[in-house]
């Protein structure tokens, strides 16, 4: 029992519109366990649109559409649909009346363009449109193969998926064994790295632990087929455990978790504030903390020393030092981290520094480069140096730089 | 001449991501003025990505391929493409070069797994990656027939396609015929005041004019067909004009142009400096204007005052005040933007502060309540409120202010 999407229009083909409904869609199908091989993509065109039902239909038992409901003359799914499977098309007097009643409530008038949308194929069930006037349809043109149709508009498509389309599926039975998948992440290590260290593991099928990567961070997926939440708990957890020790301090959280919420959650477990003095990032860590809901608790602010005269005025970074050693370097990261954390009377400090790029590169220090200051409550400073991808450019050394730096915290949190 | 793209990726099918990759290919087929009938989209398996190849040979002459390209196990594209066409995999010593080099500058070596990704079939040429260790592949399999692969990773991919893909596919003759779009961006006026405004536009033919807005942000965009970019131009450019005039100071600029990045043009062409201070965004503002490379020479920092304590002690905010009136009030905006201007010794300075949620609120401030202080040159300070969405979420307050405070102070700089 396999689902296929295909999402019909050329707005898509465009590139004017992003496809959010196959990601909807997609997620749906995974929470209700039913596979899903193929989505497809096609114009308002009758025969692609066979083209790519032909193909489907040799595969998968439920086709899934969205687009081309609409009252304009390019909205051709349902016709095309009822065309392939040589069935006509019938006027729904309860579909016209749901239409009229809707143009009612607006004070308008029906146009008559939108009697076409009444027309259903013989024998297909309404698939109600609580929102809009296009309904969509439920219909079995033969055995073992059911047709959904869902209108373009997200939000229309999404209620009507949650009204009437998942009670459906689950009633044929579909949706009863869950698909419950749990997402590990990593600070620290590549992905190639980690896939090594956990290959054993790449093999498994049930739960099964697939890799993926982006901006720098890693991420392992757990995933198992159960019938219930707890059977698939049970499968997950020996699993995930076992990667977390594999992975040790690289292993950082899972599912919604991120760097800024652990920081967070760590600091406020110990009672404990963080302020921030960011030059490269010029405001990208606070945002990062401050994008998590109660982190007032914790964060305090910070200062943006964009300007070196800045980090002297604020931040009582050494003159001498700023001229000897250069704003990108360990002891003006240090003086940032400790006066920041002295200035704000915080129990931890965290600066910043680096070349985001593009140019204000020197021979010693390419683009990239970057040095992070971290003061304890106890007093201590320490200072790490990155090399950050120096191709990738100024949004990617940012964003990667912000992680570091939570991290570097991270780790000192950690029990 | 058609082009078909098929996207490879199990995350794809589950909905983990949202598939942007398709609409940045699509934009750019049509920018190129390819064809563009068919998209698939297909999991890390052999058997199925060949099905998908299978259908796309009979019907289309380029296959773009995204995704798969990477070292782990589960990357099968480059593989399953050279056994679609029974050719074999030859390692590339320049690939292997250029992977091991792109390690090294991180002080990495590189994974065994890596080694995978300088396999490409026989007599494909290969499609540089400038960031990423995963290359893609131009390759004619066959007469009439071209394949051309990039990883998932959107950034390496938009890369490639740029450097690489479109000055091949120009070599080829295709994207003769030009498709020119330029995006006007406006601030402060509804998408649907502007469609009224500019209704008569919405009907033309060559250019075409059509609205869009995101994040409360409103763009038209103005699409001309065309042999040559000066041609395409003549047809945009009174188009563009005629807009610009019925908005007024509405408009404030257009394609890759931000509120951040034009307030930036126009502080250097005044030889001016700015300073902020943030509550509710948090770092967002200054990480908003040090998006933009170069703004260290008009962008001094700011101080990131999350705590109320913070709004006093650096920023010379009123206890009183604060008492008073709340620190999300007009007094304490004034305050702050004064305050880091006199701090900062910056020409301008701007301050935020309101209620972001989730929580917060009182009966008087909604979730959604933002000041927006702006100190001037001459000493002047304003303070502007704003009611922002409140069902829209932490994330869409702190957005959307940015944008106002980006917007108010550019108003005060347009001449």
């Amino acid at each position: 029992m396999t689902a296929e999407l295909i999402c019909i229009g050329t707005e898509l083909l465009l590139g004017d519109i992003l496809n959010t409904n196959a990601q909807y869609i997609a997620q749906q199908l995974a929470s209700l366990g039913i596979p899903h091989f193929y989505q497809a993509v096609v114009g308002d065109n009758p025969d692609r649109i066979k083209r790519i039902i032909q193909n489907a239909i040799d595969r998968s038992n439920i086709l899934i559409f969205t687009g081309g409901l609409g009252p304009t003359p390019d909205d051709l799914t349902i016709a095309t649909i009822a065309d392939f499977f040589n069935t006509k098309l019938v006027e729904r007097q309860e579909v016209l009346d749901d239409i009229q009643q809707k143009f009612a409530r607006r004070g308008r008038t029906m146009a008559a363009s939108n009697r076409k949308q009444a027309l259903l194929p013989e024998g297909a069930d309404v698939l109600h449109n609580p929102v809009g006037s296009a309904p969509g349809i439920i219909w079995q043109p033969r055995p073992n193969l059911t047709i959904l149709t869902f209108p373009g508009v997200p939000a229309e498509m999404r209620q009507m998926w949650q009204d009437t389309a998942v009670p459906y599926l689950k009633n044929q039975g579909w949706g009863r064994e869950l698909f419950y998948s749990c997402t590990l992440k990593f600070w620290g290590i590549s992905e190639s790295e980690l896939a090594e260290k956990v290959s054993s593991l790449l093999d498994s099928q049930n739960p099964t632990v697939a890799p993926y990567a982006n901006h720098g961070e890693v991420k392992l997926r757990v995933s198992a087929r159960a019938t219930s939440q707890t059977e698939a708990e049970q499968l997950i957890t020996p699993v995930a455990s076992q990667i977390q020790n594999i992975a040790g301090l690289h292993y950082y959280g899972c599912n919604d978790d991120t760097l800024a919420s652990v920081v967070g959650q760590l600091l406020q477990t110990r009672g404990q504030t963080l302020a921030v003095a960011e030059s490269c990032t010029g405001g990208s860590l606070g945002k990062a903390l401050t994008d998590i809901p109660g982190s007032s608790t914790y964060f305090w602010g910070g200062v943006i020393a964009y300007e070196n005269r800045i980090k002297e005025r604020l931040l009582e970074v050494s003159a001498d030092d700023l001229a000897a050693h250069g704003a990108v370097s360990h002891p003006v990261a240090k003086q940032m981290a400790a006066g920041v954390r002295e200035r704000f009377g915080t129990d931890w400090g965290i600066g910043i520094t680096g070349i985001a790029g593009p140019g204000g590169e020197t021979p010693e220090k390419p683009v990239g480069l970057v040095y992070i200051g971290l003061a304890s409550p106890d007093g201590t400073v320490e200072s790490f140096e990155y090399q950050i991808g120096e191709t990738r450019g100024r949004e990617w050394v940012r964003r990667v730089s912000v992680s570091h730096a939570l991290d570097r915290l991270r780790r000192s949190l950690e029990p």
